[in-house]
């Protein structure tokens, strides 16, 4: 099988989970980095690798690439089932993807750099009200992921029971991201214990902003 | 088995794409209505179902609730296998996922009704504004997406191949929320062939927001 390659950026978001699921299983990958800064990732050969223009993407062979982190997660959860990043019982399966996609879906879209940078060129935002909207975003659903975390039997060393799944991936993730934008972990006491929880694993720490070759 | 529960609202985008998925696999439900614009959603009663306070929300016994729309439909198409959601090989199922999640993750979480509120409330946009911004989004993400249906070979009669799944549900929904600000299929033959093709199916005109029990 030929070397995974990970198309990415040190500070993306997204790019943080896939190289936390890689460094999880202990696969091992070829990193290629795009300054997003630069609009690297709207060059034409990667545009052919992915239409999209966005990062991650994940190269699996010459011709076949998998776009979208949770796509390529849940990919490589099926085609590498060491350290399985999904439990095994459907409902599980359900709360462990409905955690991550709070994140997914409802927080990281409203707050990444493409759509920070359109509320400043299009809709005269300055740095105060890019920050609000950040913030407005981040702590509305961090405080019902916090909510579900303390009421939910399911929560456990992790977010879900006692292994690292796709929910702490995209968490953590997200955790260090609201750090650009100094929101901390003092309201939320749940997620606190599983962001350092899961930043005592080794997989965790090799993937964070600060530990990638393109890292400024 | 309880009979399931969806807890969801007529014009919901992410509720049509649930809906979709329990139709088509012929599942029947309970449809219980929130009026998102009376804020139904934030009431005690539902935020005690789902912390998050949106829609949708599937419940499937008295004490058990899935959110997210596409925790959701994997959990449907893991629970009911008939009539699958998703092809069976790991690399099909990414395509599958990566194309939803370009609507569920860039152009939804964007576009949604509370977003749009946020932005006239807090960074002044009218009506002008308010459709820029949808149509900035919706655009961007089209694009790409009908370059990835003409030049992917999996393409078919659906998004992947011949039957419908995950992506046509979610593509679906958008060009359904799409028409509020205008935003045609002119410039996206194979988008606006796979609409065509899916509103050929009753399980998926049974879906739509004009022939919900709550719509106005």
């Amino acid at each position: 099988m030929s070397k995974l390659i990970l198309h990415n950026y040190f500070r993306s978001s997204t790019s943080f989970r896939v190289r936390a699921a890689l460094n999880l299983k202990c696969l091992d990958y070829q990193y290629v980095a795009y300054h997003l800064g630069k609009k690297q990732q709207r060059a034409d050969a990667y545009l052919r690798l992915n239409p999209q223009g966005l990062v991650p993407a994940l190269e699996i062979s010459s011709k076949k690439v998998v776009t979208q982190s949770l796509a390529i997660i849940e990919y490589l959860d099926e085609v590498y089932p060491q350290v399985p990043l999904l439990p095994k019982a459907p409902l599980e399966r359900a709360r462990v993807r409905s955690i991550a996609m709070m994140v997914a879906c409802d927080i990281h879209p409203l707050n990444n750099l493409r759509v920070l940078e359109h509320l400043r060129a299009e809709h005269g935002a300055d740095d105060d009200a890019v920050a609000s909207w950040f913030r407005h975003w981040a702590t509305e659903t961090f405080i019902a992921i916090e909510t579900r975390l303390v009421c939910e039997s399911e929560t456990g060393q992790y977010c879900h029971g006692d292994s690292p799944s796709l929910a702490d991936i995209c968490l953590v993730a997200q955790v260090v991201n609201n750090k650009r934008f100094d929101i901390g972990l003092d309201p939320y006491p749940a997620i606190a214990r599983i962001y350092d929880r899961c930043m005592s694993s080794a997989a965790f720490v090799a993937a964070m902003p600060a530990n990638q070759p393109d890292t400024e």
